[in-house]
C-alpha cells in the first residue's frame, strides 16, 4: 500500500515528495525500516523521530513544519488513534472458517453457528449457543446454557461458566473464569455456611476480559459489565457488581460485591473498591487506590481512603516531608 | 413448598394470614416475584421491602410491627443466615453420579470411589485416590499422589499438583492451582539457585478456594489450610503458611512464606502478609493493609505498616487533613 | 550418603566423630530424624539446633565452639545455599524421556527434540520448536512458531500464545499464560479501538515463572524478561517491557507498560510500577510500594509514590504518630 492510499484511509493530509512510496507495516520510530510506518504520539519523541528510518509518519496537524523537511509526513487529528486503524488494517483480526477440530467435545444440545471454530480439546456443553463468526481457542471450556455472540474471541484455556451471556465481539484472553461463585457465606456460629451462587454473569458487546482474570456470577440476579469496557490481566470482579458502558480498569484491580461503577471510568492498576458502592460516571481513579466510600461523577481520586487526588498530591508530598516538618516545629518549641 | 413449611425448615416464628401460599425461589427485594420468598438483613432496606412483591419476607426477631401489615413474615434470629438456609434448600449441591467422561484419562494405579464423576479431558495421575461423592469438572489435572476426600467439587482447569492432600466438602473454583512450587532461591553470588520444593498442600475439610488462586508448596514440610477455611478469588498463599481454622481472606490477598495465621480471622481484600510472621487468632485486617510484624490476637488492624484500626482511623482521617493543618500551623509562625 | 562425601559434596568442612553416619534427605531442624540433614541459617534458632534429632548441621564458618557439642557439623560459607545445594542433590530435576502421550497434538509441522516429553492432552502448534530435555506438562498450549528451549519445564495447563521465543532451563509454573495481548487501545471519541499486538515474548535462560502469572506480549516490538529472572505467582507485566537479569520479583507485582527494570533488581510482594519508567540496576523496591516517576540504580525504595526506605521509615514512623502529634500541636496554642 502506498502512502497515498494511507492517507486516504486514515483521513489524513497527505505531505510527501515521494506519494508512490510503499509501506508494509507499522513500527515504532527506533525500530521502523523505509518500508514501515511510524506515527509521534507526542512532541518529547521528536528526537527519536530524526533518527527513524521510517517510510512515513503519522503526526498531528499542528506538527510545526522546521520537523518536516526530507520527511513523508500524513497529518492527522490524532496520530496515535491513526496508528490503531494503521495496526488494525495491517492486522485484520483472524476471521472463523467453521473448523471443527475433531477432539472439540461439542455437546449434541449445543447450537453453533456454520463458520464457528473449535479448536482442540475444547468442551462445550449442554444448551450453549454461539453465533457467527466467534472462535474458541483450545482447551476452554463453556458450560451447559451459556450464549455468546457473534465474532467473539476466546482464547486458550478460558472458562465460561453454566449460563454465562457474552456479547458479540467480546475477546476473552486465556486464563480467564467467567461465572466462578461469588464469595458469600453466612456465620452460623459455628461455620460459614456456602451460599449458593444462582445469579448470571452479562459481558455486552465490545466488551474485552484480560488473562487470568475473574468475573464472579451474581448471588442473586446478575454480575454485568456493559457494552465496550475493557479489562486488563488479572482483575477480579465480585458478584453482583455493575461496570458501566467504556470504563476500562488496569491489570490487577478487585471490585467488591454489588458496587455499580458508572460509565466511562479510568481505574489504575491495583485499585480496589469495597462492596455496595456508587462510583459516579466518568471517575478517574489512580493506580493502587482504595475507595471506601461512594464517589462523585467526573472527579478524579487517588488514595488510601480515596480522596480528590489534587489533595492527594498536596498530602503525598507534605507525607514525605514529614520528617523534615516535624524537625522544624520541634526547633520552635 | 408452603410458607408454613418454609417456617418450620427454618425454625422460625411465621406470621400470615395465608400459610398455604407457595413459595418456589428465593429473590432479591427488587426482583422477586409474588412466588419467590425474600428477606430484610437490615432495616435500612426497609423501604425496598415496602415495594417488594415478595410471597414471604424472613426478618428479624424485633421486625417492627408498623412495617408487618399485610405481609407474611417468618421471624427468625439471623435473616441472612435463614437466607443462606433457604437458598441451599432450593439450590442442593450437585450431587455425583459416577459418570466418567470416556476422554478421561484415570491412571490404572488411582483409586477413584464408584459414585465419583470425572469430566472430559480430565487428567488423574497414578497413586490419586478420590472419595465418595467427588467431583472434577472438565480438564482439571490431578498429579499423582494426591489424594482428594468425599463430597468434593473441583471446578473447571483446576490444577493439583503432586502429593497434595485435599479433605471433604472442599471446592476449588476454576483455575485454582495448589501445589505450585513456592518461591525459594539461594544467591549463589552469580545467579539465584531454585530450592526443590519438596513440602505438600494440605487442604483440611470444608476448605473452599477462589478462582485463579495459587496455594504453594512447602520447601520443607506442608503448606497447611485447617478446616473450613474460605479463600476468594486471585489469592496467593506461600509455601509453608499455615491458615488457622475457619479464617477468611477476601480477594487478591497475599501471605508471604512461613507466616502462620491463626483461626477465625478475617482479612480484607488486596491485604498482604510478610513472611515468617504469626498472626494471633480472630484478627480483623482491612482491605489493602499490609502487615510487616506479628498481630497480637483478637484485634482489628489497617494500614501500611498495619496498627490498630482505631488509631488508622485517626491517622487517615489527620492525613487527609495535613495540607490545611500545615497552612495553620505556618499562619502561627 | 554418608556425612563425610556431603562435606565434600559441599566444600565445607566436616566436624565429627562419626563422619560414616548416613543421610538420605534434608529437613527442617524441627522435623528432622537422624538420618537426615539440617541447617541453620540464623543463631535465631539456636534453640531450635538444641532440640534437633538431625543427623548433621550445616552451619556457618564462624559458628560458635560452645554450641558444637556432641553433633555432627559441617561448616560451610553459607548455610542457606549449602541446604539448597542438598535439596538440589536428594532432588534433582526430572528428566525428561522422550514419551509423547498419546493424545497429545502435536503438529507435523512442530519440530521436537526426541527426548522431549509431552503430556496428556497437550496442543502443539505449527513451528514450534522444542529442543532437548524439555517437558510439556498435561492441558498446556504452545501456539504457533513459538519456540522453547532446552531442560525446560512447561507445568500443566500453562499457555505459550503465538510467536513466542523461550530460552534454556526456564520453568513456567501452571497457569502462565505467556504472550497475552498488551492493554493497548485508541479512544475513537466513541469507543475504545482495540490496537493489535503485534509483538512478542522473549524470555532468556533461567527464567521462572510463578503460577497463573501473565507477560504480555509487545504492541510493537517484544516484551523481554532477561537471563535467570525469577517471578513469583500472579505476576503481572505488561506490553514491552523489559526485566534486566536475575532480578526477582515476589508475588502480585504488577509492571506497567514499556517500563524498563535494571538487572538485580528485588521488588517485593504487591508492588506496582508504573508506565514508561527507568529502574535503575540493583535497587531494592519494598512490598506494597508504587512507583511512579525514575528509581536511580542501587537504592532502597518504599511507600507510595516510592521514596528512599530510610525516609519512609521516618515517614511511616511519623504517620502513625500524627493524632498524638496533632494533640501536642494543639496544647502549645
Amino acid at each position: 500500500m502506498n502512502i497515498k492510499a494511507l492517507a486516504n484511509l486514515l483521513g489524513g493530509t497527505l505531505q510527501s515528495d515521494d506519494p508512490d512510496a510503499e509501506i508494509v507495516a507499522v513500527n515504532t520510530l527506533q525500530n521502523a525500516r523505509e518500508d514501515e510506518a511510524s506515527f509521534l504520539a507526542s512532541m518529547k519523541y521528536k528526537a527519536d523521530l530524526h533518527r527513524s528510518k521510517a517510510g512515513v509518519f503519522l503526526v498531528a496537524l499542528d506538527f510545526p513544519e522546521e520537523h518536516s523537511r526530507g520527511k513523508n509526513l500524513i497529518k492527522v487529528a490524532d496520530p496515535y488513534l491513526a496508528f490503531a486503524q494503521l495496526q488494525r488494517h495491517f492486522h485484520p483480526a483472524t476471521c472463523s472458517s467453521g473448523k471443527r477440530h475433531p477432539t472439540a467435545i461439542i455437546n449434541s444440545a449445543a447450537l453453533l453457528a456454520d463458520d464457528v471454530d473449535v479448536g482442540p480439546y475444547v468442551v462445550i456443553e449442554a444448551g450453549v449457543t454461539i453465533a457467527s463468526g466467534s472462535i474458541v481457542c483450545a482447551g476452554s471450556v463453556i458450560e451447559k446454557e451459556s450464549s455468546i455472540g457473534h465474532d467473539c474471541m476466546i482464547h486458550a484455556r478460558s472458562v465460561i461458566s453454566y449460563g454465562s451471556v457474552i456479547g458479540d465481539r467480546v475477546i476473552l484472553q486465556s486464563g480467564v473464569v467467567i461465572g466462578s461463585d461469588g464469595f458469600g457465606y453466612a456465620w452460623t456460629g459455628k461455620e460459614h455456611l456456602k451460599i449458593p451462587q444462582t445469579g448470571r454473569v452479562v459481558l455486552e458487546n465490545d466488551v474485552e476480559v484480560g488473562a487470568n482474570s475473574c468475573i464472579d456470577r451474581g448471588a442473586l440476579g446478575d454480575t454485568v459489565i456493559r457494552q465496550g469496557v475493557k479489562l486488563d490481566n488479572q482483575i477480579q470482579i465480585g458478584h453482583n457488581v455493575e461496570v458501566g458502558a467504556y470504563s476500562i480498569m488496569a491489570s490487577q484491580v478487585g471490585i467488591s460485591g454489588s458496587t455499580k461503577i458508572g460509565a466511562g471510568c479510568q481505574i489504575g492498576g491495583q485499585a480496589g473498591i469495597a462492596g455496595h458502592l456508587n462510583i459516579g460516571d466518568g471517575i478517574k481513579l489512580a493506580a493502587k487506590s482504595g475507595v471506601l466510600g461512594d464517589l462523585d461523577a467526573g472527579g478524579t481520586y487517588a488514595g488510601y481512603p480515596a480522596i480528590h487526588h489534587r489533595t492527594w498530591l498536596k498530602v503525598s508530598a507534605l507525607t514525605a516531608r514529614l520528617p523534615e516538618i516535624w524537625n522544624q516545629i520541634r526547633k520552635k518549641k
